[in-house]
């Protein structure tokens, strides 16, 4: 074993597994299926002023580590300048011992700057100029920065009311990474509050170019953007869900939920899962109908904090993972999917590893040729995109499903600096079938060792390639 | 560490492991106290007439992986030859990198037909050819499969309305092989469908030789088959539940529940688990006189798609893991039973392994002597049916109750080459104590050591042969 | 590694972990923030009779092992001698292979008694004699353990209406280890039963020397007893819960349920539930005026077996771990005192481990300077205060949260011999770290080598110390 920290063979323990890693994984491209970034960034280029502005200026992953250290919200999302901001990230770094931060920050300082000492307060200021005297450089653009990482495909997440200029003027002037739209239809279905509910039906209905009176001028102008999104290249619609919805409901029920909405009245609870139920099988069907991947990511439990949220709002570091579950809802909402032959590709991201054993067999229930690997227990995510998250959603689809048929990692980052999660999954993945060779649980040569390399290699990039149709 | 594939020490990753199995546990008989085995294929004697019938004919876990790797349901359940199915089954092998049937296959391969090699698109004829070959040799029939894995004891899993003339059949002129039935009474709580209800008590008043018009009459029926089972060796009774059911109830309730179903109405959600209840306090009482061993299958979530259900029925591969969970009560239905002293021995197996610790804890609230072990957390169960699942499993008894007292593995299966999983379990179980052992976790001398070896005998076969009185 | 049980590196899988454990673990003082001691047993320093009285004579995890390996009642509970009963705890020993308390009893018969044999039926008469022999001697006293483990602080749990004579009495004749109250008002909370929430309201009354006849009386009480816990050096108080409880009330629901139960009327479940979440946030704005620190004890199942509770009451060996989660009502009972900014040091403990990530999540949602880790994910618990719990607080800690920042181990125990068990936690995280390093996943030279020894100390003494300001 290596004492080393963080070598080139960093999460490769076996030989097979280094093997494995540097002959098949460590060459390939990027495709990051499901991000955050801000397409403005991608389409103007962006410079950034410093690496407190890339680290520090949105990533609340680190904004709750700072709150966890004691830190003051001044230097979080405080009016604290760049250098105290990043001081306070730099005497946090040897607290984070053993928290992904410490290697996502590392793997970035590596990966991107070329630095390779650790960021603590020693370091602190000579890793803050060393960064910032190379952001200054045209290749640390947001672009540079994609370029580095070789990605090829990037799909942002974008709301149907979303005029997608950005991803217009890219295809007017294309560079190495198609960046295409995802269909994320959220706000459509965010009822439970009647005023922003109808200021954004009145958005959708500008962008749309149509009136929204009825729930059925509201299927028709989601079809109309829905089209639209396509012809942009979407490839992908993705859904953010505190769990699924699948209850009976009729037309009429349905209409006169929107109905009392638009009124302004509130829906009891069971209105409201109805009203959901529906736009979530309306939603999948126009996918379907697409050949588009439906994307779930549920689970999430927002906003905990309600004095914080006031201050700041959404995606500032105070969400958590849930506990409700719903493996029934989920099966019926697929199960009326499929048997009615609209069921899409599908992708289902649990963000409480408790429910790990529940997706990966729930996929088998509605896999079907001719697509290999139809329905997908993704990567795991946010809270559970670190080393023993990976491996538990790597391990569990292996045991349940088709490990093989896999479409991989994805950043689900707003940062530029995060595609080298690409390479820690890698490495994660090829250390953990090393593991196997060498307890001879897994074949290695011949026939079978060859097959093993492409295996890699598939999940790593060509899987996703192929599933998304890019 | 040992780089080649499944080799005779496949498992075994330490010197103690290897000993404690190949001295202790590779010699042992197996007793196979539930499975589901048709009792008249072994009453026949039954030759199979290739090795497609015997893997693909109607595993539902390989249906599965077949689906998934996205071959069409023509060489799955469909009209496709034996050869073309075996030949899909062997073109999705290197798919199948990681997930269990990968080791079960080889080890099948392996154990019944002495094939070393992988199966894989290029050795797909040759081991075709060579098993087939081999199953038409008598030793390869079901008793001769049975024979060759030592098997002492097969509890199939039957109907109360069962004839169990196969078992008499078997009585009469026996083998090595002791083939006993376990009482099943799943359908005669299925009070779901009124028709199929119906129907179904006609034909267990039909097996009774007596009328049933009341729930009286369904007891005393129930009572009359519960001893004819006794006299045909049972020992055990086995039920199928999503979750434990001890809603409190009045006689009137349940007579009143009954007669309304036989009268062809749906009892409401209440009714129903009310009725439920009562009938699985009946059968623990049952069970208890007979000093038989009651099991609980619980949380499966059955039947996901419903178009393929519609097409090929049950079992056959669109189940998965629920998590309706259902701790409290577990503990109401185990309670009342022990208050009014009618606990039988019992083994409680959960389907979702977030359930572990509930399971493992539980037992302990209703352990009493003179029985070791009175309450026993059951083997990984169908989708746990894996290393992961089984270690954990053994490591969460470890730890909340007591690993010696446990009456081991099982095959829960349809098919005659499932018996190398009781060799894949003890090899588990031994590379487990032997990593305790090498870490200094447990003693390994003098008096410590002989008993870590009869520790290993007892949860291969002892505990087993004594708990359930064979 | 290391082939021989319990040695000096007993658990030190690496280099690195030895270093760390035996130059910055091994030598710190114990605070035992959390127990279950009988002060009165400190305070007249108790000697005891017999290593049977010690280790059987309320312990009911050894309980439950024996009853488990179906020993009688008369042996456990019953009226067998001294001996009896420590034979039959010799004869279950080796039964207990895998099971923490054969680790908990070695390392009670090494570092209490020097006896380094471990204890079976062979060597239990020796064994049993010695341990009785050294019983005699004036060092082995309650406060002679005590001293023996180098036990700096300990809390008891105690209620709201006691005394705390023990504790005065220990204040005016202190000794190396000082002893304080935890106030812990369960019963304050516990409306279901009328009859015995009557008895507890007067003798609460009695202590605060005052009247109770309206739920405001009872605040006023509560508060005065408060103050009293307080004077007498109480830093936090402790609950056990099912679950969470944040319903909306208004004061005059609670009035009024408070007067229903008094004049011995039941309440609805709602009633009972707005009830119980005005307690619990009352408690909470009380610790935080006194700048305590709130722990909750959740997810428990107690008294499943209602034969066995009549016979022996509670605390007997019939709990186990429930599986009704509740994450919102956990989040919305934080945010209230948060939104009002009365949040209290917080510490949270969950029986259920399926539950570590919501816990471990939550913590993040109210974390805020200027304390360090002011919301804590409480050490492994009851059934999961094991290698494996331990093992897995820490790394989901690791993961979702600050490891650094962690207040460490506590023995929740009613015995004076379980202070082993903070050697037992602080040899587990020097083996986790120490792997870490091997991996090269943590840096292990220069300023971070410093510092992660720092961080062993930190969590083995100094954060506690500082966390709850003793």
């Amino acid at each position: 074993m290596d004492k080393d920290f963080m070598t080139s063979d960093f999460l490769l323990q076996t030989e097979t597994a280094r093997e494995l890693y540097h002959e098949h994984a460590e060459g390939l491209p990027i495709i990051d299926y499901h991000c955050h970034l801000d397409p403005r960034e991608v389409a103007e280029d962006h410079r950034f002023r410093s690496i407190t502005e890339l680290w520090l200026g949105g990533d609340h992953y680190k904004w709750r580590a700072l709150r966890s250290n004691g830190v003051d919200e001044y230097f979080i999302t405080g009016k604290a300048s760049d250098w105290e901001k990043f001081e306070k990230w730099a005497e946090t770094m040897p607290y984070l011992f053993r928290n992904p931060l410490y290697h996502w920050t590392h793997l970035e300082l590596r990966t991107a700057f070329g630095i390779n000492e650790q960021l603590n307060p020693e370091t602190a200021r000579l890793i803050y100029d060393r960064c910032n005297e190379l952001l200054q450089q045209p290749e640390f653009s947001a672009r540079g920065l994609m370029r580095r990482y070789r990605v090829e495909v990037v799909c942002t997440t974008d709301d149907p009311a979303d005029s997608l200029e950005y991803h217009r003027a890219m295809r007017e002037s294309p560079f190495e990474t198609r960046v295409l739209p995802t269909w994320r239809p959220d706000k459509a279905m965010a009822i439970d509050n009647p005023e922003t509910y109808r200021r954004y039906i009145q958005s959708l209905a500008q962008a749309a170019d149509t009136d929204i009176t009825t729930f059925d001028d509201l299927l028709r102008a989601l079809h109309l953007r829905h089209d639209f999104f396509a012809q942009h290249g979407c490839r992908l619609s993705d859904h953010g869900l505190t769990r699924f919805f699948a209850e009976p409901y009729t037309d009429a029920q349905v209409h006169q939920a929107f109905d009392r909405v638009m009124a302004g009245h509130s829906l009891s609870e069971e209105e409201a899962n109805r009203f959901r139920s529906a736009m979530l099988y309306e939603f999948g069907v126009m996918d379907a109908e697409k050949g588009w991947t439906q994307q779930f990511h549920y689970g999430a439990m927002r906003n905990n904090n309600s004095r914080m949220f006031s201050l700041l709002g959404p995606d500032t570091g105070y969400d958590s993972i849930g506990d409700v579950g719903g493996a029934l809802q989920m099966s019926r909402f697929l199960d009326r999917l499929a048997s009615e032959g609209h069921l899409p590709n599908t992708i289902l991201y649990n963000l409480n590893p408790a429910d790990n054993e529940v997706v990966a067999s729930m996929l088998g229930n509605f896999q079907e040729g001719p697509q290999p690997g139809k329905i997908q227990f993704g990567s795991g995510w946010w809270f559970l995109d670190q080393k023993d998250g990976i491996e538990r959603q790597i391990n569990t689809l292996s045991l349940l499903g088709l490990l093989s048929r896999f479409v991989g990692m994805l950043t689900d980052s707003r940062s530029f600096l995060s595609y080298p999660r690409h390479e820690y999954f890698r490495r994660i993945l090829c250390n953990l079938l090393g593991n196997d060779v060498e307890q001879g649980l897994l074949p290695y040569d011949g026939y079978e060792r060859e097959r093993l390399g492409q295996m890699v290699e598939d999940i790593s990039y060509r899987n996703a390639l192929r599933f998304f149709n890019f």
